[in-house]
């Protein structure tokens, strides 16, 4: 398993291809396999640990990230011999290195940062086993073995009560996931709103975000870690996420929905997917569409909402599909696509 | 032989790293070598040529630096069972690819950006053969199988007699370069200054040096392709080079004294293995220093210089011990240092 290393495995607070590495690594060794996790030496796990990095290179300013990756990805290619297959969580880096071993890699792609990083997939399509994480998120140019959800550790969010009364804005502060037009649509719902998540983009937060902070109307509390997510997003009303990109899926959204909480989500990318409407939040195309979607909210019932999440986004239900694909792909039955 | 790709072999005006591929390949060449080189597509030689990049990232504003370095290194090593021995001229991230072959690999350091970037030589000291550029760049903690300055083609470089009556600063604008220093020396000497080469850092150079240029006694050219660069250098009464850092190398040094222009560089890094006192130039501690130096440079002979910078720092010398560590390193007469 090899695993981001922006961050610790699993991360303290924000890191969701690290969440996404630690979910499905304690699920496999759950169910008897053996697994080595490539990850920080900070990093906790049921696996055998295998570390390079001392710490995630976007905590410690000690270290070059490009070094560190290096290090990171040469240390699997290098044993790679004794594995059946390598589960790359990383991005599209170790993919340079998959033809100079004869272990199959199984190449998790979390979304394409921008098309300039296209070209490099398109070179390993013959050799690379690709899944995708939503069906949104597939690029024609590839071949894919699976699309396959993440999933949620789900005893880890109770079933919330929406009782904090508040709305909430969970994610990275970016003009991309819309934390000004949440704030905007809290505004005219006249609710109040909870951001979290850290700042991404510093310059969108002082202009667009900081201002309209005043700790009542609208808070900011920081990223935050597995518990508090829990007790914001099960107290929350419903969770924003009027995203202006094709997120290609969003952890947070899955996580609402199981704590029952519904999501109100711009509908683009993999939300449809995700969002059920009517039954665990709406899909909306702008600002007058979410704040009439905030009022109707109280409609769905949060019971349903999180039966639903539960039996698509569980983490069993992850695991389950990348340890079929897994067995497919080490028994010759899924050969890439070039093959 | 695997090139840098920032630019493309030879670079059109700035690219040292690439300028020293492209010398090495075409010496190799020519003394009957078969010989592949990996670099951008518009990259012009004698040798085979190897292509992932259609342009260096630096001039391609459509790629993205890390997909091409990704396909670039991997285009390499995927092939290396073809080659007796693999030249890398890129930097420490083909280090990673390096257990994965049989092939050895002979990597120049062209430099440490900062200590940061050791670690990985670090990892890779007891299989890769590492060549230090001068001896002032060995790092403690490395291995090395030889320092081999970098050679120019001196046929490229005509002795030039000083008549531009100019003193020059040639190189990246930029802090480490000393680029204002030079600008106070040529004042204070009352001789006009010409400064060429790219800007590196922006706000270094508005603050630092744009308010000096005023077209006479201060101009700046801007980088300058190799026949600019020869007669800039030919007219030039003397070179500064007042570094204020421990330059590994200085490729426009070394030209300046095949040109037969003495050198006038602060006593650091590499530069005393360069510049020898009174014979090709003056090493220097500080403007007042400089300055004086500037006074005297008139009593070097300049053809002295040229012989001398010839017989150290031309092409062939630099050919001569590449082949020979090659040779060396194919008959496993080399080991490297854990082996």
């Amino acid at each position: 398993m090899l695993a981001s290393i922006a961050h610790r495995v699993p991360p303290l607070d924000y890191g969701p291809w690290e969440q996404v590495a630690a979910t499905l690594t304690e699920g496999l060794v759950a169910r008897g396999h053996d697994v080595t996790l490539f990850a920080t030496a900070d990093s906790t796990t049921s696996a055998r640990l295998h570390a390079q990095a001392p710490a995630g290179y976007e905590e410690d300013p000690t270290v070059d990230a490009k070094v560190s990756e290096a290090l990171h990805i040469a240390a699997v290619f290098e044993r790679a011999a004794q594995f059946d297959v390598i589960s790359n969580q990383f991005d599209f880096l170790p993919l340079a290195f998959s033809r100079l071993v004869g272990t199959p890699v199984v190449t998790t792609v979390h979304g394409f940062s921008s098309e300039r990083i296209v070209p490099v997939y398109r070179a390993y399509d013959d050799v690379v086993h690709y899944v995708s994480i939503s069906d949104a998120d597939r690029h024609p140019d590839l071949h894919y073995a699976a699309t396959i959800h993440h999933g949620i550790e789900v005893d880890r969010f109770s079933a919330g009560d929406g009782q904090g009364g508040h709305l909430l804005f969970l994610g990275r502060i970016h003009p991309d996931k819309g934390t000004a037009t949440a704030i905007e649509v809290a505004r005219r719902a006249g609710l109040p709103l909870v951001i979290a998540g850290p700042v991404q983009d510093e310059e969108y937060f002082r202009r667009a975000v900081a201002p309209a902070i005043d700790g009542s109307a609208v808070r900011y509390v920081g990223p935050v870690g597995p518990q508090e997510r829990d007790r914001l997003l099960g107290g929350a009303l419903a969770l924003l996420h009027p995203i202006d990109f094709d997120e290609p899926f969003g952890l947070s959204v899955a996580e609402s929905l199981v704590t029952g909480t519904p999501v109100i989500a711009h509908a683009r990318g993999s939300m449809p997917e995700l969002v059920r409407p009517g039954v665990s939040g709406h899909l909306v195309d702008g600002i007058d569409e979410a704040v009439r979607a905030v009022a109707a909210v109280h409609r769905i019932d949060r019971a349903a909402c999180r039966a639903d999440a539960i039996a698509r986004f569980s983490a069993d239900t992850m695991v389950d599909a990348y340890e079929h694909l897994f067995r497919e792909v080490v028994a010759g039955r899924v050969p890439a696509a070039g093959r």
